[in-house]
Order: structure tokens, then sequence, then C-alpha cells
């Protein structure tokens, strides 16, 4: 009798540690995932923003496709959707080549969770130091090697265009 | 000595059934949820896309606005950004002023989690039987009262506007 009671509780403290494992926020794969935090999204996609605008002024459109997933699609406008990094890098080298010398971009609104953020925002493009366009784009993101990376970027004016 | 034995076992039985409460995907407030199935969010968006294309053949602005959520925004090509279903059924009633007839939407892409979805579609706009702009559109779902509703939905050319 003291044998099985002894056996009972030591399966109680065993079932008690099972609860303990399961109650953790995990992954599928058991690794413990850290709480998702938007404002620390919030300074991240701030530093994403500051990256693009630093690329677009050096010229650098290897650089600025880097900031997107291997698997992002840009849906400018005036032109249908381009997938993959080359294809957005090329975009980027005809953007530069039209004479873009730099982009204001603003975070208007942010919300999302640690599987995909989406990011508001104003966007201003200058021709040397004379503005040539206002537009607004809605950006999602997500996360490729532990780093925020654009994964669709759409565009459009905030002025008719005919 | 029996008796402890019997408290031991009825403590082990709780514990397991505390666990497999614990192992259920919950909210926060402990209401059990669904698990999430994209396929399921796919024919949920298929349908509501149908009621859009019915609303606008039927001219109907107010239905239209109801497909949104109440703190929806929409990012229309060409004007600022307009918030809330009031703005939003403004919009859709001139757009209807303006002579459209028809909207013909097809899904492109779509992914997302339970919190947010995001839906990459192709866009025809037809006055009377005539097909007047090729457009692709962003849109983010989230859920409110229990049904996929717009939250921001944006739109851009597929061909130069100027």
């Amino acid at each position: 009798m003291r044998k099985l009671t002894f056996f009972t509780l030591l399966l109680t403290a065993t079932s008690f540690i099972g609860c303990d494992n399961v109650a953790k926020p995990t992954t599928q794969s058991g690794i413990e995932k850290p709480a998702f935090d938007l404002e620390t999204a919030k300074k991240e996609i701030t530093e994403v923003n500051k990256q693009f605008m630093e690329l677009i002024a050096k010229g650098d459109s290897a650089g600025l496709a880097n900031l997107y997933t291997s698997d992002a699609k840009v849906l400018f406008t005036g032109a249908p959707a381009v997938s993959g990094r080359a294809g957005i890098q090329t975009v980027f080298g005809n953007f530069i080549k039209s004479g873009v010398t730099k982009v204001d971009l603003k975070t208007v609104d942010l919300f999302g969770t640690e599987d995909f953020l989406v990011e508001e925002s104003a966007v201003l493009i200058y021709v040397k130091e004379q503005m040539v366009a206002e537009e607004k784009a809605l950006v999602v993101y997500k996360k490729e090697d532990g780093k925020w990376k654009l994964f669709r970027d759409m565009t459009n004016a905030n002025t008719p265009q005919h």
C-alpha cells in the first residue's frame, strides 16, 4: 500500500510538470518564442525605413532589394506586380535612373502580430531638391533570418494622375 | 492510508483534466478559439468578394461600407486615405455616380493568420459593358462580429496614368 501511494504521488508530480511545459509559449518545433511587442516592432520598422531612405540616397538598388524577403512582391503604381529580388532590384535601378534622388518615408499606422506587420506610410519622392510625387504606401513585413523585411509593398498617388 | 490513496488518485485525475484544458487553443479570456484554417478563410474571402461585386452591381454604397470594419481605411488611388464607414460609403456613392456598373475581383494571393488576412487581387472596373480600368488591390481583413471584413483596402493602376 505504501508503495502504491508513493507511485501515485510521483505520477501527480509528473503530471504537474507536464502542465507547466504545455503552458509555455513555444513554436511548433518546441523552441521558445519571445513574446511579441508592437513597440519594439515599431522601432525595428523605423530602422528599416531609415535604411531604405539611405539606400535611395546612395542609389543602391541591390541594397534596396535586400530589404525585401526572397519571396517579396512589389505592387507599385502604374505597373504590374514584380516578384523576387532580381526583379525588385531592376525596378529600383530604373527608379534611380529616372532621376529620383530622395524618398521620404513616414509611418502613419503600424499593426500586426509576430507573423506579419502592416504599415501605412506617407511617401514623398524627390528629383534633386524638387518634390515630384506625394504617395501613400501599404507595406506587409515578414521576418526573414530574424529581421523584418518587406514582403508586399504597394504605393499609389494621393492626387488624380490624369 | 486507504483514504490518503483515494485522495491522491483524485488529485492525479484532476491535474490531468487541468492539462487537457491548458493544451487547447484558447483566447486570453479563456474562451475556446477554433484552429485557423487558410482554406476555410479563402472560401470566406471569395464569399466577401462575391458580395462586393453584387453590391456594386446594385449600386448599394451603404451595403459596400458594411463590408468594412468600423475602423477601416480605404487607400484608393488618386485620393487621400478615407477612414470610417460614413466616409467609405461616400467614396462608393461617388464611385457609382461616376458611372461604374461592374467591378470584377479575382484573388491572386491570400495569406495570413486568424488575426489578419492579406489578399492581393486583380480588379477590373466597368462603365456599362466597357472595361475602363485594370487595377490591382492589396486588402487587409480583420474579423468583426465573427466575420472577415475589409480593414485596409488599397488599389492602383497597372499602367501609367499620365
